[in-house]
């Protein structure tokens, strides 16, 4: 079958079947199809659509062009969760011990930050020695021992999906549902899961910002876990605001060790209560709580008794970090940075905030990556003293700002503080579970 | 501007501005845009289409991207005539001598065959010694001295359309007017023309096979060419049967100079009334003369003085070939070849052709290239001694292969027999000329 008759099929709005799905993903993969050839395969699906059978068959396809991990030796349930990506989202670092502590294996691959959005990789790394660049052997190993590891996505799994990504990044045919539901469920459904909890954002953070976009998506990749047997549920949480305080990379594994050890400020709670919602849905939906209060209560259980900050502790040492982070979290921050603050220039009402522009500004001063070969800076970051619906004075602080030199921050502290409507009406708070999809 | 912009724009159905499409084509000339952006891009205007505005600023954009012939030294009106291709379709070598030796300067660049149709530099190039790789300088004197000059299509003539088009055929996105209009057009414009009479080719072994789709192509193109101020028409042409007689290189060359001689017998017939069609369409249209009748007189008294032989002769000297082949047309033929006649079944009246067949069985023994880069045996070829509505008894002679090897011959015969659809009922014999569009 020639790439060009695949191609014309979809450009004339037809049904890829299963094997003309499986041909151009072995192409991609064998470097048979040229990338101008699945770039135009793409961009016709991006306008003619998929089916819900051609969605699962491109999953499937690129599930199985690489390596899937092998889970049946392991007894307890094993469970992850996925995030979308937003600005501070931070949970995996609280759920994966947490949901280990409570009785889950829990095989966490992650990516990096890219553009405005951080990445669980990047967080870990800013823990002094950790590494996320295991073999699937000590991955597995690592899990087994303490419950939860954590790592890179390998070469050998969906290796469809990165030059799939990469090429529709250059092409403008990112923001198609079935397309992204292939990509993030090929590379989960990969882990060998009995149970995924996905957390899709929405809001001016999120990557799909309106509400009906993002629910679409939660559906869409529900329905299509569910098809592979996995059991796949989806929380729509709110990113119109950053997550809880920090705004980086080791400020944000600060704020969750502060969680885990039981410190926990108003302004870092909704990073806490998310992280419970979604912990206690992996623990329904893997079997091990019967019912949300069981859940609930495990979590409690997990948190105030220091085991979840063991498990921790524990990881943290077998994938070689500094495991001191968990009893000093302070040894995490860097204490030569410059501290900026941000101040608001009237009195009123924060009344939204454009997260996304947040998460540039953080990206900015180097604590992010405008393009996938840049470094990152991990000390770097920003934290957010108000939230939405917070009654502000004129010249009040909203954050600080913490960068290596004074002349870094100019121009980010002044796109921050730009990133803060304010007006004189309170405006109704936003809910952090926007919707949840089963 | 950057290409994901512009892609996203037409993505979502959006009309692209000369703007923009100027920066598409400068990008798809510097390399700037890369081959799998361009084709996304290429296959979001095939999906969406564009519009005539559009049309005209592709045109216009490939146009300029490389070098135009600057024609205003020309004291005599310059004008071309271009086919879409077909089989057996040699009249370029009829019409160009004969306009120049009724007045007109005719600067005609060409292209070479490829699957199953034929190219007019093939066919010049089995005339020994003619060399079609000339430099613009060469080219116009050539055509300042005899009147006519022949050669390919070089790098500085609207380069886009070189890499556009191998894009296309890579990508399933050849066949969509907006695209064939802009590539032929901007080619043709490229030459300094008063005048362009297109030969649009409809049947079996057309490009576009279906006579609405031929329509729409002259149409379109008739409307962008006088939208670049060149006097332009179409006639829309009979292919669903081999023009002339031969199909083949050397062959083709062969039955057009004794078509120039006067030697015109019947199975050769449709080659010069069409070669005339076209060449009084050119002479109206420049100007040259004021009517039909005028045009045909002219075109009668060139052929039968021997003046369009004369220019004919004159041009291969001074493009380095061997003028004998003039006055002796057999010098063309390979006396080496053998014949081997193709036979039918069953008695009968011809009543359709599979045209592209036809092609595509004389490229199977040589006489074509399957891919770009082949190579091609001038002397091959095939003679058809049928018609459509002619009868024919059972074991009776429908054509001629003639080939290197008895061996060569046997699938490309069985394939010409199988071409050839035989019915008790004598069908109607095709119209040569199925549309004038002015």
């Amino acid at each position: 079958m020639r790439p060009q008759e695949i191609i014309a099929k979809k450009r004339d709005g037809g049904e890829l079947s299963a094997e003309e799905i499986r041909v151009f993903i072995d192409g991609v993969c064998s470097g048979e199809w040229a990338d101008y050839q699945i770039s135009a395969l793409v961009m016709a699906i991006f306008i003619r659509g998929l089916s819900q059978t051609e969605q699962s068959e491109l999953t499937r396809a690129m599930l199985m062009s690489g390596e899937t991990l092998d889970m049946s030796d392991i007894e307890l349930p094993v469970a992850d969760k996925h995030s979308t990506g937003g600005v501070g989202d931070k949970t995996s670092l609280v759920i994966a011990p947490l949901a280990a502590a409570c009785g889950l294996a829990v095989p966490m691959i992650s990516g990096r930050g890219l553009g405005h959005t951080g990445g669980t990789l990047d967080k870990l790394e800013s823990i002094p020695g950790y590494n996320v660049h295991l073999s699937t052997g000590q991955f597995k190993s690592i899990m087994k021992e303490c419950g939860f590891a954590m790592m890179g996505q390998t070469a050998e799994i969906a290796p469809a999906d990165k030059k799939l990504y990469a090429l529709r990044d250059a092409t403008a045919t990112v923001p198609y549902i079935p397309l992204i539901v292939a990509s993030i469920m090929s590379k989960k459904l990969a882990e060998g899961l009995d149970a995924l909890v996905l957390d899709v954002k929405t809001g001016s953070g999120a990557f799909m910002q309106a509400f009906d976009d993002s629910r679409r998506l939660a559906e869409a990749m529900v329905e299509t876990g569910g098809s592979f047997g996995v059991k796949t549920m989806a929380i729509v949480s709110d990113m119109s605001q950053p997550l809880g305080k920090h705004v980086g990379n080791a400020c944000e594994v600060y704020e969750c060790i502060n969680i885990l050890r039981g410190t926990v400020k108003p302004a870092v709670q909704p990073t806490l209560d998310l992280s419970i919602e979604l912990t206690a849905a992996m623990l329904r939906l893997a079997g091990v709580s019967e019912d949300d209060a069981e859940a609930r209560s495990a979590i409690d259980d997990a948190l105030s008794s220091g085991r979840a900050l063991d498990v921790f502790r524990k990881n943290i040492e077998l994938q070689g970090g500094d495991p001191r982070v968990c009893d000093e979290p302070k040894l995490l921050l860097n204490e030569k940075l410059i501290k900026v603050p941000v101040l608001v220039d009237r009195a009123g009402f924060i009344s939204a905030i454009d997260t996304f522009a947040v998460g540039k500004a953080v990206c900015e001063i180097g604590g992010g990556r405008i393009k996938a070969e840049d470094g990152v800076d991990y000390s770097v970051g920003f934290a957010s003293e108000v939230k939405i619906g917070d009654k502000v004075g004129a010249g009040e602080l909203i954050g600080f700002v913490y960068c290596r030199k004074a002349g870094d921050a100019e121009s980010a502290v002044a796109k921050l503080k730009n990133a803060y409507e304010i007006r004189d009406v309170a405006p109704a708070a936003p809910e952090l579970i926007r919707a949840t999809i089963t």
